[in-house]
Parts: C-alpha cells; sequence; structure tokens
C-alpha cells in the first residue's frame, strides 16, 4: 500500500513536485501573456471584435506570434502531462535524489525551451536539447509508474 | 504533514474542486463537439476522409470552426493547468471560503469566455474580462502552491 | 471520508488508472516524435533556424504534418481532461469491473484513433468511433464525479 505521507509536505520529492508544477503553471500562462503582447506589438489579432481601430483586418500569419504560439503549444503537448506522471512517479515513492533531479531537469528544460524558442532564438541544437532533456526525464517516469502498476 | 483528510468528500475544498473539475472537463468536451457540429453545417472538414460527398473538398479556412477552435486552444491552455493546480491547492489547506470562490471565480469565468468567445459573440471587453478573471484565480493558487512548496 | 487505501497499489482501480494514463502520456510522446519524423520526412519545417539546408525554406502546410499535428491536438482534447478526472473517479470508489474497463476503453480506444488517423488512414467512421467511446467513458466518469460531489 503506497505510504499516506507520500502526499505530504515532509515529503521533499512531493515537494519538488508541488514546486516545479506551480512554476510550470506560471511558465504555461507566461507564454499565453507573451502572445496577447505580442499580437499588440505586431498588431496581429485573430477575431473582428478584438480589432483596435477600425483600420486593421484580422491576420493570422505574423510570423512572431506564430512563433510564440508554437512554443506555447510545445508547452501543452509535453509539461501537462508531466503535472499527471509527475504525481503518479512521487506515488511511486521513487529515491528522493533521482527523483528530485528529475523534477529540476523538466523544470529547467521547460523555461530554457522557452527562452530559446520564443524569447531570443538560439541555432540549434539548443531548442532539441531542451526538448529531449525534458521529455527523457517524463519518459523515464512514466516507465517507472507502469513497472509499479504492472508488479 | 498534509492532512489525508483534505482530500475527502468531507472537505468541502476538495469536494468544490472536484465538482467544479468535473464540470469544466465536460465544458471542453463540449467545444470539441460544437467543433464537429460547425465542422457539419459549413463543410469544412479537415480530411479527405471525413469528406461527405465527392463534391466537397478539404477546407480550413472557415471563419466560424476556427473561430470555435480557437476557444477550444484556449481552454487547453488555462483550464488544463487549473487541473494541477487547482489539487495540489486543495492539498496546502485554504481557507475555505476563500478556495470555494476561486474554484467558482475560474468555473463561471472559463464557461463565460466560450460563451462570448464562441456562441454569441460579445464585444471585448467581455472575452478579456473572463479570461483574466479565470487566470488571476489560478495564478493566485499557483502563488500559494510555491509558498508552500518553500517554506 | 474517502478511504486512504484507494489511492494504494493495493486498490486495482487505481493501479488500472495508473498504467494506463502512464500507457497514454507515451502515446502523446509518440505523437509528439512523430510529428518531427514526418517533418524531416517531407523537409517541413516551421522555424527559420530549423531548416537543415540553406535551400529549404520555412513550410506550414504539408498535408501528412498537419494530419499528425491534428491527431496530436486531438489527443491534447481529449487525454488530458482524463488524466485529471480518471483520478477523481478513483477518489469515488466505483465498482472495480466498470472502472477498470473503462479505463481500458478509453486507453484502447486513444490509441486506436491515433492509428487509424496519422499512421494509416482508415476510412470513416473508425476514427469517429474511436474518438466516441472514449469521449463516452469520460463522460461517464465526468458524469459519477459530478454526482459524487453534489450528494
Amino acid at each position: 500500500m503506497i505510504n499516506p505521507a507520500l502526499i505530504s509536505l515532509e515529503n521533499q520529492v512531493f515537494r519538488c513536485y508541488l514546486g516545479w508544477s506551480a512554476i510550470l503553471v506560471l511558465k504555461i500562462f507566461a507564454a499565453g501573456i507573451y502572445t496577447g503582447l505580442m499580437r499588440f506589438f505586431t498588431a496581429t489579432f485573430a477575431n473582428p471584435e478584438d480589432l483596435m481601430s477600425p483600420k486593421l483586418k484580422v491576420k493570422f500569419d505574423d510570423p512572431n506570434v506564430e512563433r510564440v504560439r508554437r512554443a506555447h503549444r510545445n508547452d501543452l503537448e509535453n509539461i501537462l502531462p508531466f503535472f499527471a506522471i509527475g504525481l503518479l512517479y512521487v506515488l511511486t515513492d521513487p529515491t528522493a535524489f533521482l527523483a528530485i533531479n528529475l523534477f529540476r531537469a523538466v523544470g529547467i528544460a521547460r523555461i530554457v525551451h522557452t527562452l530559446v524558442y520564443a524569447v531570443v532564438v538560439v541555432p540549434q541544437p539548443s531548442r532539441a536539447l531542451a526538448f529531449f532533456v525534458a521529455l527523457g526525464a517524463t519518459v523515464y517516469m512514466a516507465l517507472q509508474v507502469i513497472a509499479s502498476a504492472a508488479f
């Protein structure tokens, strides 16, 4: 049986999951706000009711807005599954050292991913590296959860 | 240590989170079904195998379909992080009055967001207001979770 | 009060949720990797810094890449809400037989959905069926959670 103390602020693994999850929620929202600001700066609005002036028309192809939207979508594809699997991974009672470093790896790699994708464009393979570090850590957690469920 | 009674139907904060989360899951799915219906009404299908008649061609730019898809995507960007952070926020044992009203604010604001975005288009700032009420409440929860994890 | 034993590897319902959630996390990531591979095979890159050769230009309309992206987005719309509601549904202490088969239905239907949408295109209604089986099972769970929260 899972020790109820796993879901506890005294469990440093859970605490680390808690902190990084909340930071990554704010990071996802920051991408949303950044999209909105970029829409203002480039006057790229997708809805007629958003047009700030009667001279503007709806526009869908501004490369700066689309870049932020791709970074934001990539967050949804990778961070949201982490929220689910990270919690379940805590419940498998992993080694604290490994688990804490995996959470840090996901958190830092996803922040770096947004920075090099949408804030200051850095040549590849920087974005690919950030992507695969976070992906690798999350896949490892998923495999551990499958092992716990199976045996 | 987190009181195990927090994750309990007798904890009205958890119960409120439970109810609003389930309603918002149905709301997200409603946006998906609504996209499908809009595709039928406007005969806008994105895949060759979906075309109902040999006279139709795939189409990607119907403004009504795209509007619902933007509303739906906005749900993913904002409601899915709430599912994660709302549960973690319950575990920080917040004041019941505040927590319950934050959950209500998120739930009602996100339903209003869909209504004024995709069902009956209402001039701004109605959609912006609904967006920021839900965002503000969720950011507050994330900050509380970070404070719990840090201290 | 919720029995703490519900969140336990000895609860076969929770264990089944755990296993299928982890498999579906891997399935979502597989769609992401598949998008990346498809971008390479078709030389369809969305960012200037991703172009492998100076002769290439950014491209957004390759039908194969867009198909995988639609399948991936559909996963986000349907599987991510399942992660949240599935866990809450476990906490309502459902009948094991029903719950386990609902989780299996969601897991298998979503894998079939990706296969018939993005790997081997199978004529409709195969994709629609896979979509509605998973949706129906998840909606049922959401309604059970609402009933638990309300009474």
